[in-house]
């Protein structure tokens, strides 16, 4: 079973969802046979590479109050990620772009699959929502992506030209061809669209829905044989 | 698409079902979509390779009535050959055996595809019901099957050994594991059975049920994005 997950590394109910999520698999049955990959999506495209504020003052300005208001949103997502066992320092956290990002999250499903692409997944979100760093410092990007196991090299390759830009696009365009006008947006075997961050029960039972009718019993059309226009062992029905 | 069918080469029903599923196949939308592959299933596997009597003779015994009760059975899925446009000369086809065109049919497959499997199929079947050819008789399988496109030299290192007989048993224990006591037993994407030579209707409405079945559209399950906790370019909800 596949799931595909539209997202953004500097996204807080995205992370959020990722835990709920985590959770809804780790009493799933067939776990063993889920392969999650990571799409991209921008929520915030204009922002800058190099920080000029934090996400706090960033949201103040935007949606007014100051920087107080900002902060009050702010403790309200962090609340919401410790009932999930995460202690975030987003109040430290800075406004930055995800392009180059979302591109080493292409080179990483590429080079080692669904496997090394989440724990590349897992390192950003975690740099940015635990660790306040930059994630568009191409520094810090070349430490947590290599730390995760993406190898040094093709890091620098991806990151001094504009290698899985249009992957990035790609991957935003078909998130709008699903209607989805925010993230997270989880796809379950192309057939099961949950948007934001659900609860943990409601990713569970789509799973098993998603299985169930991917795994459908044998149904019989019409009458059955001993009455159809048949031949069996005892011959032909005429 | 996909659609699995067994089927005995001695079988009427199955040709005449046979002629029932292409009718729905012309007028099928996807039809180009749609891949058949034939499975071995053995009538009457105690007959012999050299015939020693007609098939009314031996339905005639078998059922009682002789070889007069035999004919009529004959006279009754001859009728029904002529409404699906085939006129046959089934009075004269003998009672053989069939593993070795089913070991052939397999030949086919694994040296052409489905394409190829369909036109021995085919060939197979119009030779015994239509040319009331015997075939069970190596001369007569290899003229048959060669005309249908299949290697000689390959039919030859078929008929001259075991080849391909743990297919067709394993055909016969796949159809019995489905739970089919006959045939044609067909199977649309494994997961729609049609039992017997049903009407083209039938088959027609079934195809577009299981295709309309593989080709869901996508479902959103709970709140929509603007209600759950999601984040989007206006921001996220807190």
């Amino acid at each position: 079973m596949r799931i595909d997950i539209w997202s953004d590394v500097v996204c807080p109910w995205c992370y959020i969802g990722k835990r709920r999520l985590e959770t809804a698999l780790s009493t799933f049955e067939h776990a063993d046979d889920v392969e999650v990959v990571w799409h991209s999506f921008q929520l915030d495209p204009g922002a800058p590479t190099t920080p000029v504020e934090t996400v706090a003052e960033a949201l103040g300005r935007k949606y007014g109050g100051g920087p107080d208001a900002g902060r009050a949103m702010i403790d309200r997502v962090e609340a919401a990620a410790a009932e999930e066992g995460m202690l975030w320092r987003h109040h430290d956290s800075q406004r930055v772009g995800t392009m180059d990002a979302h591109r080493l999250l292409h080179l990483a499903l590429d080079e080692g699959g669904a496997e090394l692409q989440g724990r590349v997944k897992e390192a950003l979100l975690a740099a940015y929502f635990i660790d306040a760093r930059n994630v568009a410092d191409h520094g810090e990007l070349r430490a947590i992506v290599t730390g995760a196991g993406l190898d040094a090299v093709a890091v620098d390759g991806v990151l001094g030209s504009e290698q899985y830009a249009s992957d990035v696009s790609a991957d935003i365009e078909q998130a709008q061809a699903y209607g989805a006008s925010g993230v997270p947006f989880v796809v379950i075997d192309r057939r099961f669209a949950i948007s934001g961050a659900q609860p943990a029960e409601v990713f569970a039972q789509t799973l098993e829905r998603a299985w169930n009718d991917s795994h459908p019993a044998l149904e019989v059309v019409g009458d059955a044989v001993t009455k159809a226009d048949a031949c069996g062992p005892d011959g032909c029905a005429v």
